[in-house]
This record gives structure tokens, sequence and C-alpha cells, in this order.
């Protein structure tokens, strides 16, 4: 295999890290990932991590560029954010090399939204980088996760973006907040149904989100809400919320909303496609490995790897 | 000063309980409080807990009657929820008796919002009637607290409130999510500084409450917070939302929302002055002590004390 491979692109975010083999047509050959994200790595043992992950196939010829927290400041070797609007050929600009390790990574991009607070991101501009080709010209990103990212690309330039704390928010309130007390456990995690159906209606409509999040406890207290519909129709309120706000936040860019690229294929995508659906927004898929596709045309543009077709 | 004493109140919550003794013109003689709240007393230590704190002032002969989470379901005897409309004649009607123990318990009082989602308020109803005036035609009260609530009273009657977890979403964020992790304690906890206005203003404009407080995240990392200004702009973020998101209820209940009377005394109620100010939002301050008044007038409605002029 080895002989054939052109790229090694590596994944690695906060908890985990995923390396993908990929050949000079930019398929992917192999890939391998690892509970090894930069917050279970003690002592700056990313080098050590980075071996035990790629193994005998790692050799150090092949170029190896990596995405995602791994160039944070808690990271191996920190990338400074490039700002928006960010060409992907600035992204290029801005990768890093880790000295002896064979490594670059790239940057993650910046913005400030209408109060000229920052937001940022790791590893998602390069998930963007795979999932919408330069040559279209205007795609309404979603990128789910606990700190989900909605994002304006328009011809290979990311113009703005902006983070919700969805994810942590659902997580942190089930575990540590009165809104856990009655839940329990959900019976069927996979579809999301009813609950989770009349969660996003609540989150879609106009309201605080700071009361509407309460009706997990009053709905449960009065029965209206069996404790395993708890966790869905808190995400449900969440998500809807996020869609609603995301939404007029696009449209103030000139987007009309009703279509957006979903990237991503974990359960919790299954959820924004059915929250999408129910915000009468058409949903476009990317698969499953933007990243790897976003590192390979990196690496392209950064003239690391020389394509074959 | 046992043969002075005409009613004995308690306002018994989920983390503490207070007992005051009023005169028979509805003066507070004394007062005496406890760490003991229905979340600290384990097995149905609730008569123990009682005695304890009325000692040997705590005669039986005295009519003893009590508000707050104490009527909950997992209090001592539940006092089931009067809906609004609520006429504090209603609340009366309410009242339940503890077999044995000498002690009567105010109802709760619930509404449903918008969504046809339940919301509930125990102790808050009681403040409620001590605040607010009987003759008053129409006030906007705000009681702040870990989940506070905003009311509507009109001629002794709540006709409809709004819970927000506003200071549970505080103190669970800092503590279990990310925007706790460059935070650091206050340095100078009270007045609160430019940081909390700051937040406050973020918190009043529109937006997206899972996005506005990343804020406390980048705006760290970015070194435009310091760590210690991090609980300050959080607070000011969330207590300026809630105004807003009140003030737009309150609106759709036909009042201007252009001022407030605000129910409290501690720490937090200060936070609520200063954001209330910063909203253009003129305050009235209720004292400290309403919940005793509340609790006097609804004795004094029920036939339990007769007052003296």
């Amino acid at each position: 295999m080895a002989s054939r491979i052109a790229l090694i692109a590596v994944d690695w975010g906060t908890t985990s890290m995923r390396a993908y083999w990929l050949d000079a047509t930019g398929a992917i050959v192999d890939t391998r990932s690892a509970p090894r994200g930069i917050q279970q790595i003690r002592d700056g043992g990313f080098a050590a991590a980075l071996h035990e992950l790629l193994g005998p196939a790692g050799e150090a010829s092949v170029p190896r560029l990596a995405c995602g927290m791994i160039g944070s400041r808690q990271g191996w070797v920190e990338a400074p954010y490039v700002p928006c609007p960010a060409l992907l050929t600035s992204l290029v600009d801005g990768i890093v090399a880790v000295p002896g390790a064979g490594l670059r990574i790239v940057p993650g991009v910046t913005t400030r939204d209408a109060n000229d607070v920052p937001d940022v991101m790791r590893g998602e501009e390069t998930q963007l980088a795979g999932a919408v080709d330069a040559g279209e010209s205007r795609v309404l990103a979603v990128l789910p996760g606990t700190h989900s990212k909605w994002a304006c690309v328009e011809s290979g330039r990311i113009v703005d973006f902006m983070s919700f704390m969805t994810g942590e928010l659902w997580s942190v309130l089930l575990a540590h907040s009165i809104l856990g007390r009655l839940a329990a456990p959900a019976a069927t995690p996979e579809p999301p149904g009813e609950a989770f159906a009349r969660g996003v209606r609540r989150g879609l409509g106009a309201g605080g989100l700071g009361h509407d999040i309460f009706g997990a406890r009053t709905l449960a207290l009065f029965g209206e809400l069996a404790g395993h519909e708890v966790p869905d129709w808190l995400s449900g309120v969440l998500i809807g919320r996020e869609i609603r706000n995301a939404r007029s936040w696009a449209r103030r860019h000139g987007y009309d909303a009703s279509s957006v690229r979903l990237i991503g294929d974990d359960a919790l995508v299954a959820r924004y496609v059915a929250a999408l659906a129910l915000a009468d927004v058409a949903v476009e898929r990317a698969d499953g490995h933007a990243a790897a596709t976003g590192l390979w045309r990196l690496a392209v543009l950064a003239g690391l790897v020389q394509p074959h077709h």
C-alpha cells in the first residue's frame, strides 16, 4: 500500500483523532482513529500519539497535513486564526509546520459578529473546503456538533460564520441542571420521535430560550412529557432555536435560507435532518469525509501533493 | 414577646427556611433562618426542622402559615397549584393544613405559555401578595432568583407570569461548560462593573442566546475580557436577554414595560437594578420582607389572624 499513498490527512480534535491515507487521485485508501484528542494528551505527548496512530504505515516520506484543535494554543503548534472573509488560498498561506515531526497544520478561522464579539472555528474550515466546491457561488453550510457552526461560503471563500453552543447546552443542562432531574435515558435514541418534533416546533417559534427550556421541567412535572422523552424534547428546542436564529442571521447576509448543505453523518446530524424538515428547509447532505477531502484540496493548493487524474 | 405574637410566617424554600414572628399589626417582631430547605431534609424530617427553627418561641397556639417549596410534591404536604388568573382569595382557598403540625401551607400558582407549556411558581405568589397592594390596577413585577419570574398583577390578581432559568444557567455554565474554563472568580463582586454592562448591552440586543453566550469563551480567548470579568459578563448577557424577552412578553399583555416593581434585596437584585437602568426601565423597589407581608395578608384574608390597627 505504501507506495501508492500521496497524503496522510489527520483530523485531530478535542476528544479524538482520525487519520486518512489518500492515494494520488485523492481517494481514501485507509482510515484509522483513536480516542486521543488534545484533551487526552498530557505533557506534549503529541508525537507519540501520532506515531502510535499511524504505525508502520506512517512513513515520514509521505506528506502529512492536519486540521482541528491540534493547531490551537492548547495543541501541538499554534496555527493562528485567519480572519473572514477567508479564501481557501489564505488558509494555505496560514499552514504551519511542526518542527521535526513531518506534520503541517491548517489554521482555524475567526470572524466578528454584529456586536464585534469574536467567533472561532478549527477543523470546520477544512470540512467546508471539502464539502463546498470552489466553483459554487453561494452555499449556506451547517456543521452540527458540540458547538455547531453555520457558514456562508461563496466561490471558495468563507464569508462569515456563527457558532451555537447547542450540543454543549444540551449535555450540561441534562447532567447538571434541574432539567435533568425528571429525565430518563431515551428508550429509543434513533430516530428522534414525536417528543423531539414537539421540542423543535417550540424552538422554531419566537420566545426566550431561558424560559422555553424550562418546559423540560414543567412538562415532566405535569405528566405531559415522560422522563425518557425529556432529552429528545430539550434537544428539539435547542436545535429548533438554533435554526431560527441562524436563518435570520443568514438572511441578513442576503441568503434566503430555504436550503442548506449539512456536513457530517453521525446521529446528531440525523436530528438536524429531522429538525430542518420541520422548518421547511431543504437539505443537501455532504459525505462524512469532508475533513479528508478538505485536507486533500488544501494539500494540492499548497503544492504538498501532485494529484493524478 | 409571646403574648404579642399573632402569626408565625415561614418562607420555606429549596435551600433554606426563614421564620418571621408578626404582631397583631402585622409588624415583624423577630426573624430567624436556617439552611434547612427541603433539599437538605431527609426522610420527612420537616417537623423536627420546624421545631428546631421556632424553638421555645414557636408556641403551638399561634397560627403558622408557610409558603414555598414546602408545599410541593417533594415537600411536607402538597398544596396543589392554583391556575392563573389567580386571585389572592383563590390562594386562600387553596391553603392546606399539615395534620398535627399546626402549620398551613399556601399553594403555588401555575400558568400556560403561548405554546401551552405549563409554568409554575411556589413562594413568589406570596411575595407578590406582599409587594403589590390589592388596590393597584396594574403592576409588572420582577422576582430575581435561580429561576427568576416576571408577573403581571392586576387588582389583587396574578394574571400571568413567566419563568427564566437565568440564575441556574449562569451557575451551571460557569461550573460545567467550556465558558468556565477561562473564567476566574470576580475580584470585586459588588457592584457589577463595566464587564457586566457590556454583557447586558449584548443581552438586550437581538440575537441567539446559544450563540451570544459563546462570547464568554471567545472574548477571553482573544484577551478582550479578563478571567475575573467572565462571570460578570455572562451574568449581564443572561439578565439582559431575560429583560428583553420578558418585556416583549409583557407588551403582549398590554403593558408598556417601561417600569417594573423589583422584589428582593440581595446581591442578585442589585444586578437587576443595574441591568434595568441600562434598558431604560424605571425601577420601584419592594422591601425585602415581601414573603412575610404576603403571608400576613393571606392569613388575614383566611381569618387565621384578627389584625389590630
